[in-house]
This record gives C-alpha cells, sequence and structure tokens, in this order.
C-alpha cells in the first residue's frame, strides 16, 4: 500500500457557522458541539471569536477539546500600534486555545476601503500577529480573506500577504473564497500558482463558501492541486448560502475511491458508521427537520422510488449505490407510490408480513387502487400504516371492528360574558360495535383536536386496548388551489409500546380528511394488537 | 464581441423531479409547472412518462407548452420484439409530444442484470426505438443511463451505445450519472474522450445527480469539455439526493463572467431578475419552505450578520458579492443591528407608498409588533397585505369598515335517504355595518369555503364593491407537530382588476386562522378601493 497524504479538517461551525441568518448558539450549545466534533476526530474545532461577544468570551475561558486543537479566531492586530499594545489581540491570545486564526486582508482593494491603512502596513500586522502567536505558545494559522478575488485584481500582493504569513511561521495559510463566487477551474489554477511561488501545499488550506453550489467541488479542486487543510461546517451551515459541508467531504475523501486511495483523515474509519447520527444530532440541536436530500446522510439519499431502478436494486444493491448506505450509517428504502411497478408492490408487502403471489389477480386490484387513489390526491409512501390496510382489505379480510353512524363538528367564534374573543370547537361522534350506539361529545383546541376526543372518547369493549394512542404528528397539505381544493391530511400516531404509524386521508372537506386519517389510526392500532396477541398465543 | 455557444437547458423536474421522495405531482401541478419553465425560457420541458401512470398519460393528451419543446420519456423498444409491435413504445409515439427522450442502457452490467437481453440487442433497441420516432415526427434524444460508471466499466460497449444513438439520428445524446457517483475530473475526462471518437459536443447532454454534493459542478465540468445541453431540475429536486439544480446553473451560467463571455442561453436577460419568483412560486407549489441558503435565489443570500463585514458592505457592495442580488430579482440584507433592520422597514413601508420617518416613535412599535407576530408563527415575508394592513393600522388609521360578531361553521356526516355518505359544510356568520347587524348562512365544498361564501354573501353598502373578490388560493401549513399544532393560513385573493394579494392567519384553530386571512383579505380589498377613488379624484 502506498503512503497517502494527510487531509486535515478544520470545523468552523462555532465560528463562520453562528454567520448564519437564524442561528444564535449559547455557550452550552457550543459545549455539546464541540465535544461531538472532538469525539468524531476532526482535528480543528474553531470555536469563535473572543472579545468579540459574551457567549465566545466565556466559551473560551477554558480549553473544550481533548483531541482535536481548539482554535480562537480574531483578527491581526491593528496598523498604528504594536502587536504588545493591541487590546483586541491581547484578548484573542489570552483565551485557553491552542492555536489561534487570524484573519487577514489580502485584496489590496479591501485593505484601503475596509481597513484604512497601507498595504505595508498590512503586511506587519500579520507578521507582528503570527509572531506574537508563536511566543504566546500557539500554533498560528492565517485566514487570507478574500485570497482568490484578490489574486485576480493583484496576484502580487495576495501571494505577498500568503508568504509573509509562511515567513514568519504560520502552521497553515488558508486561501479563503470569502464571496464564494470562485469556480473550480480557477481554484484549481490560483492554488497551483501559490504553490509554485515555493509555499508547499502542506501548510496550505481552503476555506469555500457555497454561493455558486460548488463549495465542496472548490474544496476537493484545493486538495487536488495541492491544499491539505480544509474548512468547512456541519451540515454546511455558514454566512449566506453556508460553507462548504464537511459532512459530505468527509463522504467523499473517505470513500470514494478516488480520494480514498489517495488521502487519508485522522476520522477512525469504524467512525465513518456515525456521519449520518452526527449530521442529524447537530440539526436536532438547531432545532430544524433534516434536510431529506443531503448527499450520504438524508433520509432520502439511499431511497428509490423508481419501478425500473426498484428492481433492479433489488437483484443488486450496488448498481443503484455509489457507497453502501450502512457505511455512513444511512438506510437503504424502496418506496411504494405511483411510480411502482409489481416487484415494489410485492416487497412492500412482504416488509409488512403480508405474501401475495406475483400472479394473484387480486394484487393487480390492489394496485390499480393505489395508483387511482394516488391520482386523486392519496400518498400512501408517507403513511405506511393506511397503506397496509388498503392492502389487507384488498387482499384478505380485516375484521369490521366498527361503523361510523356519522359526526358533526362546530367552530364558533363569539363574546364571552367580559367581551373578550371566544373560540369554541365541538365535535359529536356516533359510532355503532356489535349493533350498539356508542355517541360522543368533546371539546378540543381546534376542530381535528375535538373530532380526534370525541372519536376515542368511548369506544367500548375496545376502549381500554385504544388508551395509549397519542396523536404525535399532523400534517395538511392542499392539493390544488383555487376553490376546488382538496385535501390531504397526514397524521402520526404512536402508543406505549413505541411504535409508530402514518395514516393519510383525502377530501375536498379537511375535516372529512382528518377523519379519515384519524380512523385508519384507531383500525391500524386495533388490527397491530391482534397480530401481536396472535404471535403471542402461538409461541 | 465574439459568437458564444449556445447552451441548451432541459428541465427534468415533472420527470426526474418527480422521484423526489415527498413529491407528487397532480395534472393540474404539471400543468401550472410547465407554465412556468415555458414562460421562463427553458428549450426543453420533460413532462413524464406517458403510460407508466394515469397522471402522465393524463397529462400528455395534450401538448402543454408554446416556445419549449414538450419531451415524453419511455424506454427503448423491448428486445425481442419490432419496434412496430411494442404496446410501451406505440403509447410513447402517441403521446402529444415534441420529442421523445429514450431511456437506454449503456452499462453492460446493467443490459444483463436489468434487461436480461444481449448487448446487440440494446444497440438494435436504441437504434429502432431513434429509428421509430423520426418516423413519427418527434425529435429523438437518448438518455445513456448509468454512461459513466458503465464507461469505467467497459469503455467500449458505453461508447458504442452512444454511438448507435447518434448514427441513428438522435438530435442529443445524454450522457447520464445515474448513481450520482462521479466527481467532476472524472466527468471531464470522460466527456472529452466521448468527442475525441467523433461525437460532437453539440450533440452532448448531462444529467447529474447530487450524490456527492457536485451536480451542479459536474454540469459544468461537462459543459467545459464540450457539451451542450444540461439537464437538471427547479430547486435541484430529484431522485435520492436531486438532480443539478438548475435555477443554480442558470445563475452561474448567466452571470459569472467564466461562463457569460463564452456561453448563451435561450433566457432573455431581462427575464433573469425572475429567477427567484420562478425557485420561490415552485417551493410554493409543492407547499415547502424555500432553501434560506440557496444559491442566488435563497432569503439568505445576500444577508449578512458580520459587524466587520456588514460595515464594508455597506461602504461598496460589490466588496462582499460575487454577483448583485437585483440580477436574480433577490435582495440585500444586513442584519446588523437595529439601525439596519429599521433602514430595512422604511423601505418595505416605501415601497407599498407608506412614509415614515427614521425616528418615530410609532416605527419601533410596529418593528417590535411585527418581531413579536413573526416568533408566534405569522410570515409577513409571504403575506404582503396583511403586512400593509398591520403598517397602516400601527401608524396611521384605517377606517373600521365594519365588526364582526361572530361565526358558527358546522361539519357534518350523516347517511342521506339512499344511505350514502353525505358531508355538508354550513357557515353563519353575523357582521356589523353601521351598528346594523347582518346575519348570513351558506354551504360550502368545505368549512373555510362555507366560511367565506357567507363572510361576503351580505356586506351592506360595501357589497358591489366586493363583488369582484375572488379567493384564488388557499395554503395550510402545521407550524409545530403534535397536539399544541399551531395552524398557519395563507390565502391568495385577486379581483376584477387583476391585481393579487396574500394575507396570512396564525391560530391553533384551522377554522380561526382562515377567517383572519379572510378578513384581511376583504378589508385589503375595501382599502384599496379607496386608494384608488382617491387617486382618481387628485388627478
Amino acid at each position: 500500500m502506498t503512503t497517502r497524504d494527510r487531509i486535515y479538517l478544520f470545523d468552523t461551525t462555532l465560528r463562520d457557522g453562528q454567520q448564519t441568518p437564524g442561528v444564535d448558539f449559547s455557550v452550552e450549545d457550543k459545549i455539546a458541539i464541540s465535544a461531538m466534533l472532538d469525539e468524531f476526530g476532526f482535528d480543528y474545532v474553531e470555536g469563535g471569536y473572543p472579545g468579540a461577544n459574551p457567549t465566545d468570551t466565556a466559551f473560551f475561558t477554558e480549553k473544550r477539546t481533548i483531541k482535536a486543537k481548539f482554535v480562537a479566531f480574531g483578527m491581526t492586530k491593528r496598523a498604528g500600534i504594536s502587536a504588545s499594545n493591541d487590546p483586541g489581540l491581547a484578548t484573542l491570545l489570552q483565551a485557553k486555545s491552542d492555536a489561534v486564526c487570524f484573519v487577514a486582508k489580502s485584496w489590496d482593494y479591501h485593505v484601503k476601503v475596509a481597513l484604512g491603512c497601507t498595504n505595508e502596513e498590512n503586511l506587519a500586522s500579520i507578521r507582528d500577529s503570527v509572531e506574537a502567536a508563536k511566543a504566546a505558545g500557539k500554533e498560528p494559522l492565517v485566514d487570507c480573506e478574500h485570497f482568490f478575488d484578490g489574486y485576480k485584481a493583484n496576484p502580487e500582493y495576495a501571494l505577498a500577504c500568503a508568504r509573509t504569513a509562511h515567513d514568519a511561521g504560520a502552521r497553515w495559510i488558508v486561501l479563503c473564497d470569502t464571496n464564494g463566487g470562485t469556480q473550480p477551474n480557477e481554484v484549481s489554477e490560483i492554488v497551483s500558482a501559490v504553490i509554485a511561488t515555493g509555499i508547499p501545499g502542506a501548510s496550505l488550506g481552503i476555506h469555500a463558501h457555497d454561493d455558486t453550489g460548488q463549495a465542496v467541488a472548490n474544496s476537493l479542486a484545493a486538495i487536488e492541486a495541492g491544499c491539505r487543510q480544509v474548512q468547512g461546517t456541519l451540515n454546511g451551515i455558514g454566512e449566506r448560502c453556508g460553507n462548504a459541508n464537511l459532512i459530505t467531504l468527509i463522504g467523499t475523501l473517505c470513500l470514494k475511491e478516488a480520494y480514498a486511495s489517495r488521502f487519508e483523515t485522522a476520522i477512525d474509519p469504524e467512525r465513518l458508521s456515525g456521519l449520518t447520527r452526527l449530521s442529524h444530532a447537530f440539526d436536532e440541536l438547531l432545532n430544524r427537520s433534516p434536510n431529506h436530500q443531503a448527499p450520504y446522510v438524508g433520509a432520502s439519499a439511499f431511497a428509490t422510488k423508481a419501478g425500473i431502478h426498484a428492481s433492479a436494486l433489488l437483484k443488486d444493491p450496488r448498481t443503484y449505490e455509489h457507497v453502501t448506505p450502512d457505511s455512513v450509517g444511512n438506510l437503504r428504502k424502496v418506496m411504494v407510490s405511483d411510480q411502482g411497478g409489481k416487484s415494489n408492490f410485492i416487497n412492500a408487502l412482504k416488509r409488512r408480513g403480508i405474501e401475495v403471489a406475483k400472479d394473484d389477480p387480486k394484487l393487480d386490484h390492489l394496485i390499480s387502487i393505489v395508483k387511482e387513489r394516488e391520482a386523486s390526491g392519496y400518498a400512501y409512501e408517507g403513511a405506511d400504516a393506511s397503506f397496509e390496510l388498503l392492502a389487507r382489505r384488498t387482499l384478505g379480510t380485516i375484521p369490521e371492528f366498527f361503523s361510523i353512524d356519522g359526526f358533526r363538528v362546530m367552530v364558533e367564534r363569539r363574546f364571552d360574558s367580559l367581551g373578550r374573543i371566544k373560540i369554541v370547537s365541538e365535535a359529536v361522534v356516533k359510532i355503532v360495535i356489535d349493533g350498539e350506539s356508542h355517541m360522543s361529545v368533546a371539546e378540543g383546541d381546534g376542530p381535528v383536536n375535538a373530532l380526534d376526543l370525541a372519536l376515542r372518547k368511548d369506544f367500548g369493549k375496545y376502549q381500554n386496548e385504544i388508551d395509549d394512542l397519542v396523536l404525535a404528528d399532523f400534517k395538511v397539505r392542499i392539493l390544488n388551489g383555487g376553490t376546488e381544493a382538496i385535501t390531504r391530511v397526514l397524521i402520526e400516531s404512536t402508543d406505549g409500546s413505541g411504535v409508530r404509524w402514518w395514516t393519510v386521508g383525502v377530501s375536498e372537506n379537511i375535516i372529512d380528511a382528518s377523519f379519515q386519517a384519524l380512523m385508519d389510526s384507531v383500525i391500524y392500532k386495533l388490527m397491530k394488537n391482534r397480530e401481536l396477541a396472535g404471535r403471542i398465543a402461538a409461541e
């Protein structure tokens, strides 16, 4: 085996990621995230800008990583004063970090407009700051801001900035595409030009932004050209369109032959199966839904809906997967839908314990019902339980546990005795069990909640069976706009056993669509109880 | 000016985009989306697979585009039967399309495993299908499935498939990275190798998937290497991690100097400022929140939070923007301070004809109300009319046209005299105008429709003013799942003048949220009428 070049992973989730509109980390968030990053195996964890705000200052009162180098970010010393007299630099060097990453202007235009100093003063600030960090026992890094745009405008000056940082002893000179508009072939050319001046690739990093959707491609182009450190964030958060997504880059660097054969990272190969969990845990912490279409880790990354693809996939998964889902801790999914062929259906049924022969005419009947219903708005791929009920009804038998005689839902807005607006939702449901009528009434937070409460208030002999049923989530989608709107409702239910199931209802009336989904949920629960009882009896 | 090469934009939102888990287009959706694509200036609109499912079959009973070529997708003829005897091919050729895009296997392993025929039979299927399409008066295209993986496994056979399609007269041979795992430098090498065999780049297309986050980079690498057609989808939807995002590619091809100087597309440069609107309109249709971090069109794409960046940005926006936000119809956002927020508000109000002084305390009051309401679920970004009403109420005065005494909505499910299920929705609304009570009742297709009809049934002296008011669209989003769900309703209204406006309502009760949005719509209409009358009187 040939020696592979080491690629250093630098995470800036807590610093550049903090610039994401809508993201605001607390000190506790930062502690939790730095622990996740450290445990996973990143080389550098940039924690923020001590001195710039109270959160970052508090976060840097302690070193927060064990294996990873803990990095404080800050500006080079100001022009016109010495390094030892700059209070900002002093705060930065006193922070409890292993390394300091200085942001330095490398586009002459910015030196003039943003810093208001001379080009030479800026070079002196870079040199003096790097030397001060070394003297304080820190590993110095320099982020060359706007390096690519600066290089295009004035290559000599951009190179002078990088060279000054290198000669002063910076461990890494990081080439930043701050505006995010540089294209991969430009990155490749400019990195090669820098290396040609004598700064080794082993001292160069890349910091890319996603403004043209190419932060990952730009990072890989820089690595191909010789950079050996890559900066990015978890799930690609960051200013504007975000930074390079390190989750995606890790998948590609570690699993794609073109990279894995030539490069290695500090991440233990066994840890790689935790990639999906890392990505989702971070979204949990941000309290947002994970991106289903995220490379490697998205819920859809290994999902197949197409009939022709699905049947080949089942014959040999490798034919439709560029890496295996379990290598990153993800799952393969084959979904039932409008697009599905017969083999899709048979497999979907098999997974639910329903055996059916390929030539059974009832199967064709089921497929045509599903296609018809999906054309009218049902979405069985998102409603497993309703699909299973429909299949069992069509292929075999489900006992008729109860029937519905009717329901009535009322929403009223009026003034109460103190003149305040009052909104009341009330539902009445009439069900028949073994010929006996059960009529219930309930009030709720809204009409669907009232209907749910009334439906499950008196279920006669089944009551104790459904006591642990909980409505966990509720989604509404208007399928076509305007006055002839069709409404689709998806309901997620769960019970004491922790199992979760989804049911669907479709109607021009939102209340009726909700009722259908609620009914399916209750019937599924009763059926599930019987299956479980049957299995226990058989044992 | 030198001649620029023409790049053809091929949209497959309605075909490959349909493979996205969770996306299910109805025929009405497809009609709306194809009209959007056609109007924007795409060269090809692939509508689906006629014969594969009822939706696509219905969609292809008419030609759905005016300028763009309307494309039907389908498989090449089956091996072992002649083209004229293949019922699938016959259905495909009978569809009302301008062009037919055949999917053809080009990886010998897939020919064996998925098709179960010989390599030669597959070549014959490609040739005969292309010829049959030509004979039927259609423009033939061939999607070479798994081309890149196939080329790596057996370059001769992959090339033979492309060559056969080309020699049979296919207008485009599209090289597909079906599994999405190919890297940009591999795309570049393989496209060059294909062109070296004599198939001109002017006949080659690229179809990339985002499984390593590089669908856009792969598409651009293929264009650099010579491909002149690029396939993708709106907002990058598609199977697994999605297809190449055409919104992003259009931004880059039309605005980035490296491409715009060498290539041109069919998109009228003046249309480009509609890119953000196109992207958001598509998300609206999918009823999902737009990705804030999307390149070019995301709400955060030109947003700056950082103090240092923000102050330089205000000195000269070009220093921190790789293209200007207005070139794609997006907006610059600076979220630095109250000050930045304030000027944003003043500008938003000015656009609506509302003048307010920067130091007016009512402005601070308005900002705090908007922030509070947005935190509780209101989305004023999508509800211009509700924002304007709130601003006018807070800053100045809006006459109290009427007041609401209350409403009652009832939905009942019962059996009619013939034993059929019957669902009735009825609403009663009590409004007071000039101290006089007006009570109306109406039945509707659902509770919101009934409420809308009852609300507008008797508006006393205002009745003739609101006669042309039409509810054009209605959207519901559940903001947080589970039992404490908050519902947000957005309503789009229009009138005889063709003006459209959006209003919003938020409540734990979906009926109440709908009522708020309906009320705002009527009040906005009355206010608009008065403004118009005032302007006419002043002239």
